[in-house]
């Protein structure tokens, strides 16, 4: 298992070209955040934003309409409950992520088929929280594309059927990933990466991070560094090493470091780490 | 009566380990907020998070659900209203705190009761402002369970039956607090703590503190540092004092300090503070 | 006509006693903010809790509720147009706010009628903004209480009857005081305070305050000072020299002054100013 | 071609004079945000307060109220869908600004031509984002008044049928703008601003600027400015070299520049280049 290295982080994060508009830097559509839990889908839109990404939409319930802009007037917003926007929304971008507080019930669930169902092959989606679980459970179809899933361990056993104990073993973690043709982030204190041509272990991170909403911000970083470099392998090695190493910062003052910290942190992180044109 | 000390706190808030999670820092619940003080269940909320607490959910009305998710993404919010929502999220917690901005009206009763007939008795409740004034003026039952009362001088006196006047004598706050085998934070300039074992004084706290909201900021702290420390005694004699040494350092500088300044310096004080794994 | 001095402003700022607690500090209710203004009373409302007010209510339109709380969860907010809510806050405070935001329609009117005609003969009543072009140009009565006004030039003109090229004659204005028997805060560059005793003119003052919601500011700090200090007159003194005091040193390094960073200003530049017990 | 010079914009920003009042920096009345976008009438709401306009109103769907209003307490806000507020709003402003987050529907269009029937022939009009786009494409009647363009280059493809490509030859360019006897902003990396008598050239700007919600800030701006300073095109000309000014300044530290970063800035930049009386 390779640990990731600030070289690849270098060689990732590129000089932005003069000659560019918003449009260079991609198109990203959430979808998540029920009347119970839209502070996951705002955190995962702020740091999708705060990374860079040119254009974000956020497929959300219309409750968290107005905490989204208070915090956020960056991002637009459309209503998740209406199907016709996520079947504009959905194959109108570059990345797409769906899960974060998108819940488990069975709206949740009509809405994630047609999440999966309006994604196109070239796109990028990256499966997270209740999404994954739902994958597990439901037997949801899923579709042709680059697929990225970001489990915490108990996510991981239900989506691999690995229990939490043996998942020390990555080869059986590399092969359920093989199956599931999809870079896999296996969230824990050193996180691990599973792609098709290797495993990587995340050198960082802090027990300063444990707190809800960490993975919503991770889910959203990902979103805005796969948008913006080609290499979507190196770019979600990036999103999960500046990650932590902004928390791993943050944590040098605080006892518990929260993730709205993290997002407003990224601009800084990215800027010392880029270095190629 | 003892002063709490430096050292106390000091063996409370533990270094974090590594290997943890979320799940790790405890699973906090609030019940409070009506229409009209819903920045009550803000601040107390915002304090539970700021202070680490592993996941954070908040039972209240949801004309509060914008406002909070404004100021927090990071908790969770169901509507208290919803009587199922009250039966699933407190059993699941291990601390609850019920009262900020509840109000004492037939409803508020309704919400105080349901939420205390669903508490378990491994779990710490802490029974704040209104929650305080129902129990003592309606005779509410009290669940088995680790409870902490932070009244006030008024509302000790409606629930001790001891007059303002006569809180002086501590004896007869112990007798009271021994019947109701519980811990009281009785909070004046210099607040008391009253536990089976002892009686302790905080030795800081200003009059720049005198301001709406300071009580249901204390709320949450203990919610949060009950939910992380095993001992939940020194939690709270921790808690009672971080709020205050707080304060005492903003007020070098103002007049008056404001419940939300405190809770956002929270992370600093408890990193100067953790001393042991 | 006399200058505020620094020294009136020490005199009236005192250290606040250990022995306290919020009800030493005072009780204002706010009225105003309809739904297209209801920026106002947000900024007025920030003004008096950034005061030190002990407790803050605001009666508002309930369209404002979401926005108040996003900013300032330390007030506490009730329906504007529920009757009852306006006969039981405004006799329960020390000093009342009425005005900023309100509007001059029917409804308007209706909701200041309703909080004069609740006034207490003990209280201190600021009436601001479009509360004070509806008393002049609607003969609304005006209670038996400690008026203060806080018209600007135009606003003056309406309730005195004197044009704006007239008002540089200070008799003529303290005529028209005496007949109202209230403290006049006459705002312009440099704001005159008319009171039964003396005139005064505010040494500050600059124009990069001259942006919508400056006077909503300087009522809300009017309210928080009269509440904790004895001497009203010297506490209108005092908020109205704050207030450009302060906007004279944000002026230092900006072109434009906003009224809400005046209001996170207000607890450093009293603390400076506090001078005896 | 020139460049936009320091002197320029220092011949631009005046210091302002003491004897004035809000009415002195002008009313600026903005018309955008549907349901969606409700975060690009906010941003430019943003940046003309910041700017220093005297009193700014915003129309827009009532939806956006709340996220307003949390985030800017300084600006009015009326019902978009209320025909009324656009036929009492438009003709009391000095600056109109129309089309941020706008849409482009039926009820888009609408409120668009009873915006432009509503404005005055002594009035600035900055046509901005949707708007344009319905200009180009609906035939939209533009009336007499100081019309102000700024499209991106796709939009100006639209309003002027001259394709991308073709839009470095700047006497093209000019040539549409006589016939729309407007001042066209056009924007790139380099802004380009076509008035009556010259073609101009941004010196700054830079790719951490490419990101949503940019141009809704400059719009803003454009009106802040315009409201103030008595050369309308040598107000538009500061307004564009401010904008990217601070956003270079910014980007020294950042990887990608977020819009409200941008406008929180504007008061010490226009501190810094204030230079006649």
């Amino acid at each position: 298992m390779k640990s990731i290295t600030e070289d690849l982080i270098r060689n990732t994060i590129r000089i932005r070209p003069n000659q560019s508009h918003k449009g260079t830097y991609g198109r990203v559509t959430l979808v998540g955040g029920n009347q119970n839990m839209g502070g996951a889908i705002i955190m995962a839109t702020t740091a999708a934003v705060y990374s860079g990404a040119g254009l974000v939409s956020t497929l959300t319930d219309m409750h968290n309409l107005s905490s989204l802009h208070s915090r956020l007037p960056e991002a637009m917003v459309a209503n998740i409950l209406d199907s016709n926007q996520i079947k504009k929304l959905i194959p109108g971008a570059n990345v797409v992520v769906v899960g974060p507080g998108l819940g488990t019930d069975d709206q949740s669930k009509n809405i994630l088929q047609l999440t999966l169902q309006n994604v196109q092959p070239n796109q990028i989606v990256i499966i997270d929280g209740s999404a994954i679980t739902m994958v597990a459970q439901d037997k949801i179809k899923l579709p042709k594309a680059h697929i990225i899933f970001t489990p915490h361990q108990m996510e991981w056993q239900r989506l691999s059927g690995i229990k939490i104990a043996d998942q020390k073993n990555q080869n059986l973690n590399q092969k359920v990933r093989d199956k599931l043709n999809a870079i896999v982030v296996l969230k824990s204190h050193h996180t691990q990466i599973y792609t098709s041509k290797d495993t990587f272990i995340n050198p960082g991170g802090t027990p300063a991070q444990a707190t809800g909403g960490m993975g919503d911000t991770l889910a959203g970083m990902i979103a805005g560094f796969t948008a913006q470099f080609k290499n979507t392998e190196n770019a979600v090695l990036a999103a999960v090493y500046a990650h932590s190493a902004i928390a791993d910062k943050l944590a040098e003052r605080r006892y518990v470091v929260l993730p709205h910290q993290i997002a407003e942190r990224i601009p800084f992180f990215m800027h010392n780490y880029q270095s190629f044109k």
